[in-house]
Formats: structure tokens, sequence, C-alpha cells
């Protein structure tokens, strides 16, 4: 059994991969789930239904967010009434917002996302990493935002001064499939709003501390792959490199993944980590999204 | 001013032919919400949106329910995930319901109905005719439904043992809006279910007393025109026929407009309204609906 943690964009690109070379079967998939939220009357787990989608071959994976080929009619016939609707959801995504909705709130997310998952066909095991709804918000120079105002109303461009969500306490079952794991691997992934709220459920620095952890760093010289990490890092006074991601995941941390161009970095990084990985990290094709995930697996002792 | 009491269906093909002879600025429609509800996270109040379309010439005018031309892909899609929606929600429609649901929650239903209308350029002023929630059950031979499910799931099948429906508050402007009319038109709308709900509003059956009101009767020979409000009326014990149709109206009604076929009731009727109006009521084209229109309008004194 391998355990992923999971946010939104490079997680699943690499789970992409992982999926091709491992059995889903023994795959389980934490993921956050601190940008909940609900739209338009539907709960929306953004990482999570990427994930879903990613597992199910059914992502967009241009955007990394909603289904390939969707439609919009209803979001665009919103923004016609004035009535924007700030996420673009697609149709047939929206049936999925609808249905986890329902579900959720007959089972609760845990469950909800287990018969989401099995309706997909999808054989790994998706668990959200918490149950209970987290806020998060951006300390920014234009004032304190919401976290997709932020990300999609502001288009990350404020300053951010600081990082701040709830504590949340984690789902059943993630202690566990950590500590039965051969390995976890922590995705690329932004590492203060993805990886972050995973790391401070109550148990699960700890269960890593015992598990055998590989991270692959989102970081190529001093700037995110994609997204907003770098602002986010800059904010709580972390190293924006791959040195920065070593140190947030320092005490659990056995080998770290950096991108070829980050070779320079090897020996500052062995001064925090047992063993580091330099292969391509930039995952813009099947063929490299496999190669990681085959060296990442080959790594595990 | 005419005002116009309104359900889903009859009245709406009414409507059609009304805003072609009477300028709808001067038009009122005060809509049933008895049977609203929440389906898929969004509030549906079947009979307002089913006015608001008819009065923006976006009718379905072969369901009387939703959006003409519209598509179905969350709706379908909400299907093959097994997660059946109820009522067919097209996508076009869906946004009108979700921008509802938004509205109302910031500014209640009354308001948001307004905003609606004025959004789809309608002018007439369309009142919802209460703000409350309300319930309605159906007591059948095969137990006590909710509408929506005596309606669609069993398809109006099972046999009517009694009607129940909670009493809201009226609208605010419902009396003023009867009072301040020259005339009332009560349309073809199930008496039971659509109009018996308004009528039971404190104040509106005192105000229809003072006020010119002709009623169209759903009812020819001894069935309804379309939908289950024979078997309603059977259920509480009125005549199915415009006899029993204007009985539940005595108290205020003043010119009630019949079928040709039903001509041989007009003595009968005469004992019970002062006036009785004899047309074609069988609305199957803009033809038939101005003309009826036409000849309501002529009647009022």
């Amino acid at each position: 059994m391998i355990t992923v943690l999971s946010g939104g964009t490079g997680t699943p690109k690499l789970l992409q991969g992982l999926k091709e070379i491992v059995d889903p079967i023994d795959l389980t998939i934490i993921v956050n789930t601190l940008e909940n939220e609900y739209f338009s009357g539907v709960y929306v787990s953004a990482d999570i239904d990427t994930v879903l989608y990613t597992m199910s071959d059914m992502i967009n994976d241009e955007l990394w967010y909603g289904v390939k080929d969707d439609t919009f009619i209803t979001h665009d016939r919103l923004n016609e009434l004035g009535c924007t609707e700030l996420l673009r959801i697609g149709d047939i995504d929206r049936a999925t917002k609808i249905q986890k909705t329902q579900l959720m709130q007959r089972y609760g997310l845990l469950k909800a996302c287990e018969i989401q998952a099995k309706g997909m066909g999808i054989k790994s095991k998706i668990i959200p990493m918490s149950e209970q709804n987290s806020d998060i918000s951006i300390v920014t120079d234009i004032g304190e935002l919401e976290f997709h105002d932020f990300l999609i109303k502001h288009q990350s461009k404020p300053e951010v001064l600081d990082v701040k969500f709830s504590k949340v306490a984690p789902s059943d079952g993630i202690i566990e499939a950590i500590r039965n794991s051969e390995a976890v691997i922590i995705g690329p992934s932004n590492p203060i709003t993805s990886i972050l709220p995973i790391l401070s459920l109550d148990g699960v620095r700890d269960a890593l501390k015992d598990t055998y952890v590989v991270a692959v760093s989102p970081i190529i010289g001093s700037d995110a792959v994609s997204g907003p990490a770098s602002k986010f890092m800059k904010a709580l006074g972390v190293d924006v490199s791959s040195i920065g991601v070593a140190n947030l995941y320092h005490d659990f941390l056995d080998n770290i993944v950096i991108d070829n161009e980050d070779s320079n970095l090897k020996s500052q990084l062995n001064q925090i980590v047992n063993k580091v990985t330099i292969t391509n990290t930039i995952m813009n094709s099947l063929g490299v999204k496999k190669n990681l995930a085959q060296i990442i697996i080959d790594s595990i002792p």
C-alpha cells in the first residue's frame, strides 16, 4: 500500500503517472479539504473532485479543474443573469457536486467520496483529510481574503502577509492508512495551503515519522511550478526553494525529489534529508509522469 | 390594473393571450407557492418560474414547465450517477433556480421574484402568494405523499382521499393589488392545489368580495382540461364540473367563463354566479388564447 498526500494540481499530475505503474487498488490518496465551501447551493471540494476526475480519467488536464470537454450552460447563464459564479462549474461537474452534497448531507464527506469514487470506477481509496468544515483565509496587503477570492477574483495578485486556517480533526482511517503504508508520497502540491493542512491534523506528523516518506518538491529554483505557492511560502517566512520545502517536512522526510535544474542543492539538502533524488519533475507529458512515478516507487526501500 | 391568480399550467396559457391584449405593465400576477421546495440544493418554485418564463417568452409551452429548447446535461448526468432528480431541471432553468435561491436567501422570495422578473424584461408585477414555506401533502390510498411525489413519481395515479396544506401569511402587497384592481381574473388552474391556497390567505376572500372577479373554469364536462384537478376536487367532495368550480368561488365570483361544450350548465350556474360567459376555453393556439383574454377583458364592467 502506498499513501499519497494530495492537493489539487501538482499531485494529480503525478497520480496520472502513478496509477499507470502501481495497481490503483494499492493506492490511498489523502486529499486536502481546506478550501471546501458552498457555491450556488452545492458543496465544492475542488481538490477532491480533481483527484476523483484524475483517477477516473475525466479530468480537464489543461486546467486541472473540472471535467474534460464539459459544457458551461448553467454557469454562463448565471453570468448573463448577473449572478456571477466565482468558480467556473461545468454542467457535468455540477452533477458531481450536487451528488456529493446530497451524499454528504446523508452520510458525511468520507462516505460520500467513497461512494462517488466507486461510482466512477475508481479502485483507489480517496480520503478527504477531514469531514469538518474549515476556514482558510489569506491575509494580504488589501485585507483578509477568502481563499477563492484571493485565487480567482484577485488572481493571486495581492501581496500575501499571512495564511490562516482553522484546526480540524482528521477523517477516520487517515492515521491507519499512513501507518499501514510501505511509503507515503507527498506530491508536488502547494506546501502551505495543500500539504501543511494535512500535516497539521492530530497524529499525522507522528505517523509519518514511523513511515518512509518521499516528497516531490513543487519548487524549481526559486519559484513554484504552478500556482501561488511561492507567495504563501514567503509570507510564512519559508525559503522559496526545495530547501524551504525540505525544512517544512524535515522531521519525517526520508527522500526529497528535486528537479535536475536544482542539482546544485544536493549537498545542502542532504543536511536536512537522508536521500535526495534528482530527476525531471516538470510533468508535461504522460511519459515524464510515469518516469517520475517509477523513480519514486523504485526509491522505496 | 388587472390582477390574475395563477397556478402553473392553465393560467399561464391564458397569460400568453392576456399579455398580447393588455399592456403587461397593467398586469399583476399572484402566484401559488404551495408546492415550492428545495431540490438539488436549489429552491424550486415551479409555478413562479412557469409564470416568469411565460411572461418573458422563454417557456417550454409543450410541457408548461421549464425553458424552451433547454438542455439537460446536469440532470441526465445525475441520473447516470444514480442520483435521480425528481424534477427534470434543465441547464438554463437551473441557473434561474440558483439565482432565485441566492436572491431569496438575501432578500426574501418577493424581492427575488421582482429582481428576476426585471432581469427577464418583464413589465408585469409577479407576486409569490407567500414568502413562507408551506407544506402540501396528498393523502392517498397508498399513504400520504409529498406533492411532487404524487404528481411525478406516482404520475397522479393513486386514489386521492384528502389534500392538506399548511396556512401561510400573504406576501406584502397582495391585498392591495386585489383591492386596487378593476378586476381579478382567476385563471383555469387547479382550483384545489393552485387557487384555494391563494384564497386561504388572510384577507384575500374579503378583498375579492369588493372587486369584480371573473374565473375561467378549468373543467369541461366532468374532467379537468389538464392535470389531476378532478381527483383533488372529488377528494374534497367538490362536484367535478364548472358547477363545482363556481361553488368553490361562490362568495365573491361575478362571472364564470365556461366552455361551449358546457353551455347546458348556464341556468344552473346562474343560480350561483351573476354572469356566465360561454366560449371556447380550450387554449390550443395563440388565437384562442387572445380571443379568450379579449372576451374576459370585455366582460369587465
